[in-house]
């Protein structure tokens, strides 16, 4: 097997992020689901845009987020996913290449524009999202060149990507395109509801597809339909090669076999928006896993990163987190 | 081997405690160390008993306060201790036989007074102890008696015993007794400066005789001098057949050879006093254990009588764990 020339590639719904502050009374008055990620048509973004206060553009999807962060760390990357000719999408393709990430996939020329996703912030730094995922959908098997998901070590799926049809089909193509070149697969389960939409093919996929699982502890409890986390982490146990936990101020948990970790939160002064926590998470924890570092650091990398993150209003680093981690772990 | 006549046969300083609220003004004046257990002398405890404020006298010691606490789960229970035949004495003894423990262990006629806990009890519900073990120190090989270990399904221990000399010998004489006859050892390691005081002879205690092992965070921590509570988690590993590691707010971590569980805490409306959480939980987890609960649930009885105990002033329950957990785990 060759030496790989990407650490990780990322699938996944080429989105850019609209924030705005909010309070619970504009949530309530305008029915949105707090701390879920909701999929709405371009009618209602339109009008939803028209309510929201003034707000910030970034360059946004989870996958997308995910390989940001892990050029940031010094890892290498590369991204997959749909964008329009349009000019969001030129903000898109420019931000993330601009963050080091290797990005090929062609625009399209016709159809629906850029995904958008309206996030509503709290002042408790949750984050609420409403996407219009535009021409996000249209990516397809097409899209996926085995060569390419051969190069990297590790091809990174976001759940999300169940949500449009052809992705599905995109998705799984991957994830067969890595196995048979030896590589690993890493799948993270993105929302509650998402998984709730896709349950059977999740376990599906976590069950045959998927060597390194990211969730939330909403996510895995919805995932195995249980109520405590405890019961989530023994459904988990044996059915993927790695499964790392998040719990938010309760650290994550790592397992592995045998192998179990419990880190606790890097300490953070102030947490002013959790868009992209998860997606931090992720990418500090595989690039350790890249690089063969031990389970706890990997774990203690993607902490470290996803504290970055949420220090700041954005899903994406604004302090390198090479040298952050390099700081904190001593190295 | 026959059935066992107790449940569990606890062995510790026999205490009677003093409880008062403080602020942490009144710790600094009096430099006493917060959230500690600090040994002092008789002339020491008669001066802070002077300037402390009203208080409550309540029967404690840590051991005594679990088997008080497991008899009121429904198990059968048995205490070896030292008192002075006086008057704090008599309420220790009356305490606990009113509990529902068997207790035997004749009255000092001679020496130094029934040992007591001036206990101070800060706005943030922590408790600083200052302990004058008085008599209790005199407990010794000659108080235990083989066939009365022998008919406990385990001998419980409190890492406390460990400062008086003597105790020390009766520690371990209870310990062979206990394997002798086939049955189990359990080990609370008490306080983090009692383990520092100790670390080697606790080490080997936890490595040869000790089969369930009873810890906080702090402690568990101190015995392997680790920074984190992950490296302490993977420090214990397979150092004894069960750890059950304690962490406030964030519940508890059961482990034992592959089996790891991660048990939120138990809901508590608000928390007056913790004094006496860590001897309820090993009540509440031994009583699991006896009763061959699977050990996640031995880990929610601890959490639940835990929460019972932190909810109002003293370290004993006041409401009856037996029904509580049949309504927790809906028994």
């Amino acid at each position: 097997m060759t030496a790989p020339r990407f650490d990780v590639i990322a699938i996944g719904n080429a989105i850019v992020d609209v924030l705005a502050h909010a309070d619970d009374d504009f949530l309530a008055a305008n029915q949105l689901p707090k701390g879920a990620m909701t999929l709405i048509g371009p009618e209602q973004a339109a009008a939803l845009y028209d309510r929201m206060g003034p707000g910030v553009e970034c360059s946004g999807g989870s996958a997308a987020n995910t390989v940001a962060a892990l050029a940031s760390l010094g890892g290498s990357a590369a991204f997959i996913g749909k964008v329009r000719d349009d000019q969001l999408g030129n903000v898109f393709a420019h931000d993330i290449r601009a963050a080091g990430v290797d990005f090929t996939t062609p625009a399209a020329t016709e159809g629906s524009t850029t995904g958008r996703c309206l996030i509503f912030v709290t002042p408790d730094a949750q984050r609420t999202m409403q996407t219009f995922l535009g021409v996000a959908v249209e990516l397809g098997p097409d899209d996926i060149d085995h060569s390419e998901i051969a190069e990297a070590q590790v091809t990174y799926l976001e759940g999300y990507l169940w949500d449009p049809p052809k992705a599905k089909e995109a998705f799984v193509k991957a994830a067969l395109s890595a196995h048979q070149a030896g590589r690993e697969v890493a799948l993270s389960l993105s929302d509650p509801f998402c998984v709730d939409r896709h349950r059977e093919s999740f376990l599906d996929l976590v069950n045959h597809h998927v060597d390194v699982l990211f969730a939330n502890e909403d996510e895995i409890k919805s995932l195995y339909q249980v109520d405590s986390f405890d019961k989530a982490l023994q459904a988990v146990r044996g059915h993927c090669r790695v499964a790392a936990l998040t719990r938010s101020e309760r650290g994550s948990v790592v397992i592995s076999g045998d192998e179990v970790h419990i880190l606790d939160a890097e300490k953070t002064t102030a947490v002013v928006d959790t868009t992209g926590a998860g997606d931090a998470y992720a990418a500090g924890f595989l690039f350790g896993l890249t690089r063969d570092a031990d389970l706890a650091t990997c774990g203690r990398m993607g902490g470290i990163a996803s504290a970055e993150v949420i220090s700041h209003f954005g899903a994406r680093p604004v302090t390198p987190l090479d040298q952050l981690v390099a700081d904190k772990l001593g190295l």
